[in-house]
């Protein structure tokens, strides 16, 4: 009875996540999941992109409803600025990816986060895209990411959940180490 | 009167992003930009990404609107579902960018685009982020993106388009490249 021993409720199940990794781990081809968005130009640099529907646990599987994001240049770039810049959508990405973890890893650890919020920041010198500079790379020369947290723990402890929630996260792995990408034309 | 000359029109101003190469070539200072997100916990495993301003040209640069993305867990995981996944958003932000890239870089090669969508998946073993299995990373294992386009132009040359967007896009760059992150508490 370990769920009514503790008040702690950062809203995340985390014994469904423990069971899930130990019948995973039993079962590893449910643990193949095939994430999907699907893109469509609108006009100039805007664009917009569905996410609907996933494959994992062996099936198709739904989101409770369609999400749709828009993106765009900024008007500084003579665009429209109708969504955000796709850079910005990597940060918001990281963002989502790491505070998701925060959530879990506390509930795991038993803290309770009273409020959690975090900026981020990614450098970019813009010859590297305009290609006005074949030594500057296209993206972020560096990403800083900056919490602020108010949690039933020391800061010790805070600390420590913010590193275990970056150590598990997938948008961390992706963006700090090589991911395969190909891209085809049908 | 080359604008003229050509019938070409995909919404994006190249001459602009010319001669912005040309003056950050010559003053790279003004290339430095910070691009920045703030991101709030909601509940669970559920956070919202604010997207407002950023640094570029030498000052503080601001969106014509703020933008606002929902992030979260699918109900799968024992979560409400209440935005994409962070994963997916990774998808929407690469989608966005190569999209913007196919547009910008037709526009320069004056092909007149009629159409552009993209299908992208991104697999993933899910044993990695559950900490199920150490041997297994936490992101994509590979991510593939697949355009379809309809262009005044031969199968050729969009292919060559669509990979010269990818060149020069910063979140190609990001996800197949190691990105250096820091993640703090403040």
């Amino acid at each position: 009875m370990t769920d009514t021993a503790t008040p702690v409720n950062n809203g995340v199940n985390t014994d469904f996540l423990l069971q899930a990794r130990e019948a995973l781990a039993a079962q590893p081809e449910g643990a193949n999941f095939k994430w999907r968005v699907t893109n469509t130009w609108v006009n100039g640099t805007h664009s917009r992109t569905k996410v609907d529907g996933f494959f994992g646990l062996g099936a198709e599987q739904q989101h409770r409803t369609e999400f749709e994001y828009d993106g765009d240049h900024p008007e500084l770039f003579a665009s429209e600025d109708e969504g955000a810049t796709p850079v910005e959508l990597l940060l918001v990405s990281l963002a989502s990816c790491l505070t998701a973890g925060v959530a879990a890893v506390a509930q795991n650890r038993e803290i309770q986060l009273r409020s959690v919020s975090a900026s981020l920041q990614g450098d970019m010198d813009v010859r590297g895209i305009l290609g006005a500079d074949p030594d500057v790379r296209n993206g972020f020369s560096h990403i800083k990411v900056t919490y602020n947290i108010d949690a039933d723990a020391t800061p010790e402890d805070i600390k420590a959940l913010v590193a275990q929630s970056a150590k598990r996260s997938a948008v961390f792995d992706i963006v700090t180490n090589p991911t395969n990408v190909t891209v085809e034309v049908a």
